[in-house]
């Protein structure tokens, strides 16, 4: 819990990811000495605000976006979404101008227009986030961004015995992308043994997508993945034991989108535990659900 | 005809192409040496389920795409398109899941919901396709699948002669692609000669492409070819003296629109056959038009 | 001025750029022996239509668009946008086919559907633009393709007394991008310490940026640069003296969003004086902020 606090306490809203790759880099320093296998770090030059961990010879790479949805500051007391925020009248947002630390109320007029209470203007182009607040109970974990804080979450916890794999902290992934071709890039370029990627995310309750069932795996959404591919993870995910859910939607997306539109033969697949009150600062998931994600990974790690 | 009438009877809706790839492969094999040149088949590994022909020194890609719409089963018996189906109810949909053969029915709700009628529940995440149902007279060919069967049975027949040239088949046309990317690479990274590609698939009748008046040469659609390239193939076509007819969209794409955005100095166009109900199991396209299509194409890849 | 006039008598939409192109080669060929330092101009071959000039030994490239938006004729008197023109009955359409030179009137009905008023049928594929009509006063300049004749004119004259930089003169910007994948990886393969971009192009009045208060820095629009790129430009442009404003948009977009997808590390800003009677005939720009837009340019592809 102390880690997915430190997570959730640290602003990353697309465009300023840095924060939360700094944090990264010195997490896995003090951590790795501990894991199973200590990986390299890869960042910095042409990785921008990316961040790569290689593990022994990898075959499979986990993709977790480290930015979040938020909100841009324009003129006046208007605020512009980043990515695709659920906004109501009275959430809590929070940011830092140059005049200083901003804990603002987010009010939604009729035609859905966007704005900020503050008692003062603040900069054009100040981007805010919802405001910290974890909450956990012995069945769930509540709070703004477990969305893709959880995905981070779940990456770190695999790392620990991780001995051949890739782990890779992406940008943009909530407001259209733009990291992932650069980043499959660099994988093709020095890792080409790199055929799979599994992207840790966080998925929607849904009707068929039920909370305390296991982790989703997602047959579909806008994308569709090789058929070929999914019946190799479905065939693995039976022998594993962990409990799991199907997923299939028409909509929706994730950095799954531009792996899969890359020119680098990359093979995808969505698994993740599911949430409601999605992209609201009240998400919510299972923490069974969780602890399946982190199993199946493990596994899914050790034998794709 | 009986060529045509396998590719029909072969399923492969976007992200299961892979059995129309190894019936491509064994036809090739066992059709190409009474061809004028036997090309090398490149497929597998980097590739995934696509497969390229490569013919003497090529200049030229032919594009065809092998997928095809159709649906995916959701929960219950909700259905989640594949690709853009014109979804009527009682239209017939085949395919299989672990509990065997499936032929179901489509049915459309007042709010355009997809579901299937079938005496069983159909597994989740099984795909379904217009069951196959090919028909002729002397004027028209109608059944499923036109889209792209015919493009495929275009590529095939000018692959009989070609000398120098490139056959692609390629993936996920139908639902946003996303192979196409991949293959502009291998082409520009192995055959850097490849300039020039020919978009084989089927288009609309519209008020400007009627039945009957030869292969459409699209000038635009949603994507517009560079203009000196389209003056060549114009002039090109007159000199043919194939009988041929201009089209001009606004919308509508195809493999085009991802050989255009590549980071690959390749030029296209789209010249295909029209068809009238488009994405229904009914499609039907004028045999004068695929006679025309076929010749239109030996004359391009000898020419271009 | 005569520059500008030259400018927009060239007619370049979506796909035509050809013409543009050959009007700068000549351009820079004759002027610049005059320049600081006399450019090398990259183009043909696998740059298509686009041109590339490099100066010195580059860090930053400036992005212009040479395609303007426009109008195909489809059939009978039907038009179909390139680009998305703000149409308005009676606006001056000009153009060219195989019987001759043409002076069209736009025409909308009520359902915005797009016809041309003209004594004879012009041929299917003909590409109308805006009829030249530049105007200015001591204020402002008034025409059609204030954008992006002005974001040329501003990389020509910073081209000037540039020492080390890049300009990259691109296409397709109007409809849906296509280039900037090409360019960037050009820009990456041949000068891959070219990380940085900054996009020459005309941007829109609204309630946060005015007439004649200086260039506009664009903080984001339908994509976000990195915040650190960001930070960067903003701490130089107040060093520069400049006047400039601050933008801040949720929609819109240019050459960056490519920029921002390609595979390559190249970070990218927007910085353009703004217009209104945006993609009309009658674009209108201050020229102070012109004026700054120059200096701006001038001061950044020196610190940068």
């Amino acid at each position: 819990m102390k880690l997915l606090e430190n997570l959730i306490d640290i602003p990353s809203p697309s465009g300023s990811e840095f924060l939360m790759r700094d944090f990264l880099i010195d997490y896995v320093k003090k951590s790795s000495p501990e894991w199973s296998v200590k990986p390299k770090l890869v960042y910095g030059g042409d990785l921008q605000d990316n961040l790569i961990l290689v593990f022994g010879e990898p075959r499979t790479a986990i993709f977790a976006h480290m930015d979040t949805i938020g909100f841009t500051v324009r003129y006046q007391d208007q605020l512009v979404p980043i990515g695709g925020p659920h906004a109501e009248t009275g959430y809590e947002l929070v940011g830092r101008d140059g005049m200083g630390f901003i804990d603002a109320r987010l009010r939604v007029d009729e035609e859905h227009q966007l704005f900020y209470d503050f008692p003062r203007a603040i900069e054009t182009g100040t981007t805010l986030t919802w405001k910290p607040n974890l909450k956990a109970n012995a069945e769930f974990i509540e709070g703004p961004y477990m969305d893709n804080r959880l995905g981070i979450y779940n990456a770190l916890k695999v790392a620990e015995t991780l001995e051949d794999g890739m782990i890779v902290f992406s940008s943009f992934e909530e407001h259209g992308g733009g990291s992932v071709p650069m980043l499959t890039r660099y994988i093709h370029e020095n890792h080409p043994s790199v055929k799979q990627a599994l992207i840790s995310d966080i998925t929607w309750v849904t009707e068929g997508v039920e909370h305390g069932k296991g982790v989703a795996i997602s047959l579909r959404d806008k994308n569709i993945p090789r058929k070929k591919f999914l019946d190799r993870i479905l065939a693995l995910a039976d022998e594993s034991g962990v409990s799991y859910q199907l997923e299939v939607e028409g909509g929706g997306s994730s950095d799954g989108r531009e792996v899969h539109h890359s020119p680098y033969p990359i093979d995808w697949v969505f698994i993740g535990a599911p949430e409601d009150n999605v992209h609201s600062p009240n998400e919510r998931v299972h923490i069974k659900d969780l602890v399946a994600m982190i199993s199946l990974y493990k596994f899914l790690m050790e034998h794709l």
